[in-house]
């Protein structure tokens, strides 16, 4: 484990029994208002592109939009948002992805990614990976030359990055939990 | 008018009759996707602040997220989000403020600011201002020092702006758009 992990993981607050008993919630947002552990964050998840271009960043709402902003403005590039259906005003491409209760649809805009844009998606946590899922099928739908998914947290238990990686897609994360 | 007011308006799609007929809907996906007019935009929005210290970058769910992660790690602050009720996992604060049709909710971690932090307040677009209003109570109750609240987009026939600055809180916006 190395040295910046353990500060990242520190920077995290574990909320017992929420949303419900038996969930460890991870916080991220202790991370997020602690100035210095944003930028490490920011700077740790950008690292392996430091000398690459990046077109696009792409965030998942409503988490994945801090995180990525931040990212995309590091980086240089455009920022593009993926959210739960009917928020976004253009014409938008859709896709199903699974919940852990039932399914529901993401969308990203129709013109905000053309074909063979290097593109690296971001998310605040990837647990089943249902979200990252959907949202590496809308991505690839556009062409998009997907760069890597970077999260935080990964849950490896519970098998989310394994998933992505099996779609093709490098996975970067930062702070390991054990459990749900 | 500015070069950079004309260069970020160009950035901006305008969608008529969204999300109703009568509406020119200002959609900034456009400009966050633009990589070089998302970065002018942040660079410009923090100018005024560039030489002091800002504790905090708080932005409100969920276009707010985007920018203000972006102006965050920009300022290198922490960020705090501010999200409509029930999204948070720790206690919270809460502020009622009104929408075009009724009121809603707003909330913000209990912890997230301390008494005397210099906070710098980001949304994408300022029309009514009833959101703007709801953020700016929330902070004040936490004994933040709001440094401004900055927008992309001002509307100003809806007088948002002047409403926040009557709170005694200097805003900055870069591009005004006439009508509603």
């Amino acid at each position: 484990m190395t040295t910046i992990e353990n500060d990242l993981r520190d920077a995290i607050r574990t909320i017992p029994d929420y949303p419900k008993p038996g969930i460890m919630f991870r916080d991220i947002t202790t991370l997020l208002g602690n100035a210095r552990a944003f930028r490490r964050t920011v700077d740790e998840l950008v690292q392996p592109w430091a000398g690459s271009k990046v077109d696009k960043v792409a965030g998942i709402e409503a988490r994945g939009f801090i995180l990525g902003g931040a990212v995309a403005h590091q980086v240089s590039a455009g920022f593009v948002p993926i959210r739960k259906k009917g928020k976004l005003p253009h014409t938008t491409v859709r896709v199903a992805y699974s919940l852990e209760y039932g399914i529901d649809e993401m969308e990203m805009h129709e013109d905000a990614v053309t074909k063979g844009e290097r593109v690296v998606l971001v998310d605040d946590l990837i647990a089943t990976g249902g979200t990252a899922e959907g949202a590496v099928k809308l991505l690839k739908q556009m062409g998009a030359d997907i760069v890597a998914a970077c999260f935080i947290v990964d849950l490896p238990e519970l098998g989310g990055a394994e998933k992505i990686r099996k779609l093709g897609v490098p996975v970067r994360t930062l702070v390991s939990f054990d459990g749900h």
